[in-house]
């Protein structure tokens, strides 16, 4: 039985988020997803879920007006007919990232494209009562392990009532913040996300949690603030800490400066973005583990095939998040659970999203050990709340955020910052 | 609905071949392969075809009494169980290579799980009424275009009545063989099958065929046969003829060398045969054109993993081929449909087969215009004729070939033939 794609919405949704800090500023009070919902002439309907910010939108929905009846089996030519939209609209590539200017070279055809091609595969598993990691040729583990993500934080927004979360602010804050998450979520590896205070700061933060965690394998991830003198004397004074060091600082050349040096591995979601940077970091020896995300490798299948090279060319891969909701953990869970050599905890920003801000019908996912079981049901294993799309949607709507800008909004506060890296 | 592998059954068949020449001797009698069935629970049954060397038999049927129990669309389970029962087996990974020891690098557990992972696609393909393509992300062209693959001959095997093909065994007598090739299949493409005579007298081979087909490209393969200096003379003798040279020597350094100087992409299917050589290869830039083969690269998703690490690397992508049968030919040709980049004729050796030695049921696959359709219905698009697959059993036990021998076989009419290469 065809299944033809019949229509397609996307509905760009905001949900609140706290002000959790990194370097090129701290998170607004609201984070923007946008929801994909691809419907078949045979009345099946699959999700996505995507970046939210107002130049993505447009490159969705003009991809979207061309999949108009394409067999949603059929994931390379709907990626053809993404690509001919961001041909024909001479598209530059530039902005829509979602990602706070962090990470800007992407291809814009992959981020496009995921959300569609996961949407169709969670219809494929529909149409055959299949999961959809049996569409990546199985699931070789039933769990995925995820990391606690910390982050630097103040207490609450400005001008707001402290948050449930407190403030994170020195080792001492960072260790009860990543107490509380191991308590309640099990996890059993950490990730600070740093960048925020000089890295005599961060180094101190990073002991300390060692010493509360010492069976927690431990990462920092500065986003590229650091120069690459400061990244080598960094990865030294945490050696035998970190199981490893994340984008210390920017570009192919400069990380393969830190890993020559680096007694850890280096990885990165911000030097190697897309397929073509992966020949360069190859003859450099730049990166040692790739943090991969379906969100702008191109869906579930490339993101299978990144995986694939990363073990050919002796790569390590881990799993890279933004903020999201429940589709994407469900689509990261699948691609996860079918990809063998994603052997570390992955990403996740999870604990930081209120319970009740979601678009998916609760229940479908849930943390044990740190980690979440693989739905079994078919497709994604999740189903759409509409009554919560609506209602994130207006909170969209009424939000008035249409583009991230972390660095605008930290700058209400503090007018000078300066998010130029290196900044130290 | 679940899929369970219930029985696999592995026949080795015999199938009549002609005294095809090559740089370590000539084509035996028979061509051996084995026709692999996996069964299901559900009463389902899928094809895949592989080597049909005793060595290669032997491992094919210690992983087949693994596979008990899993689940058609868990094929990473079955890749598990594979190097599993290679492992369990101490298995050296020599021998059974089933190409005449021209190819001796391919990864032993790739080869022998490649014919269960088509029959599990097959299986998947008929439970969903979708053909194998759809499961590779979807055809992206309608029709597959192969090459006409040309072979010094004789004009029969020795001791026999010359055989319809008659002999070749100088440019006249290719242009001849091309002729008829092209005008029976429509062929657009030429391949011959050198490294039998002193290069000059195949420069002229070729040079007699750019003359006679000037809007075909043209290739050339001796298999090794030559030293860098030897492959360096010959590729600029031919700049501007052919469309690639295709292992003029062996291993990836000698490669390199010749690549640094050749006007043309250098192709392998020698050099790089599986994915540990393809950093090396990258690295020195040896060669530019991967002759990709599902049954030695893993199966069809694992075949396309190559083809898209091709594409990020900036590899171009051709396809490789032994003397096989019609589930070998829809699967290559399933796999070729679904693959965007893999945009040259794939090489066959299928006129060489007589139409009645095969074990598909007739009428599933034909050439028209020198390509292949893509079979549009279940699985592979093709049936197992029993009675066919019988008396190609029948002909294996008789024909007393066990292992491809074609040095051996030659050297029964040469005794003192030397293929070791450098031969120029």
């Amino acid at each position: 039985m065809a299944h033809l794609i019949q229509d397609v919405r996307i509905t760009p949704v905001a949900f609140r988020d706290p002000p959790l800090l990194n370097t090129v500023g701290v998170h607004e009070p609201f984070a923007l997803r946008a929801i994909v919902e691809v419907v078949t002439d045979s009345g099946l309907y699959g999700l996505g879920e995507s970046y939210g910010d107002a130049k993505h939108l447009t490159r969705l929905r003009t991809a979207a007006a061309e999949l108009t009846g394409v067999d949603v089996w059929h994931t390379q030519e709907i990626a053809r007919r993404v690509r001919g939209s961001l041909a024909r609209g001479q598209d530059s590539g530039a902005g829509g990232h979602g990602m706070s200017g962090m990470v800007t070279g992407s291809s814009t055809a992959d981020r496009v494209l995921s959300p569609f091609e996961v949407a169709c595969l969670d219809i494929q598993g529909k149409a055959i009562g299949r999961p959809v990691s049996d569409l990546l040729g199985g699931a070789v583990r039933d769990r995925v392990d995820y990391s606690a993500y910390l982050f630097y934080k103040w207490a609450g927004h400005p001008g707001a009532e402290p948050d449930e979360h407190g403030a994170a602010l020195d080792p001492d804050g960072l260790v009860t913040q990543a107490r509380r998450m191991v308590d309640e979520y099990g996890f059993t590896a950490i990730k600070l996300k740093g960048g925020v205070f000089p890295p005599d700061e961060e180094i101190a933060a990073v002991q300390a949690l060692a010493k509360e965690f010492p069976d927690h394998p431990l990462r920092l991830d500065p986003n590229g603030a650091w120069s690459v003198a400061t990244s080598i004397t960094v990865a030294e004074e945490l050696d035998g800490v970190l199981e490893y060091l994340e984008d210390p600082t920017t570009g192919i050349a400069g990380m393969a400066r830190v890993a020559r040096e680096s007694p850890m591995p280096l990885a990165t979601n911000m030097a190697v973005v897309a397929f073509e940077h992966l020949r360069p970091a190859v003859e450099e020896d730049a990166v040692q583990v790739i943090l991969s995300d379906h969100h702008f490798w191109g869906g579930l299948r490339r993101s299978q095939s990144l995986a694939n090279t990363c073990d050919t060319f002796g790569l390590s891969l881990s799993m890279h998040s933004n903020s999201h909701l429940g589709i994407s953990l469900a689509a990261m869970t699948h691609l996860a659970a079918a990809t063998p050599n994603l052997t570390y905890a992955c990403d996740t920003h999870w604990p930081w999203k209120a319970a009740a801000d979601d678009v998916i019908v609760p229940g479908a996912l849930r943390f044990e050990g740190g980690a979440v079981p693989v739905p079994t049901g078919p497709g994604l294993g999740v189903e759409l709340d509409r009554d919560a799309l609506a209602r994130l949607h207006e909170q969209f709507l009424a939000c008035g955020i249409t583009e991230r800008d972390d660095t605008g909004y930290y700058r209400r506060t503090h007018p000078d910052f300066d998010p130029t890296a290196p900044r130290w």
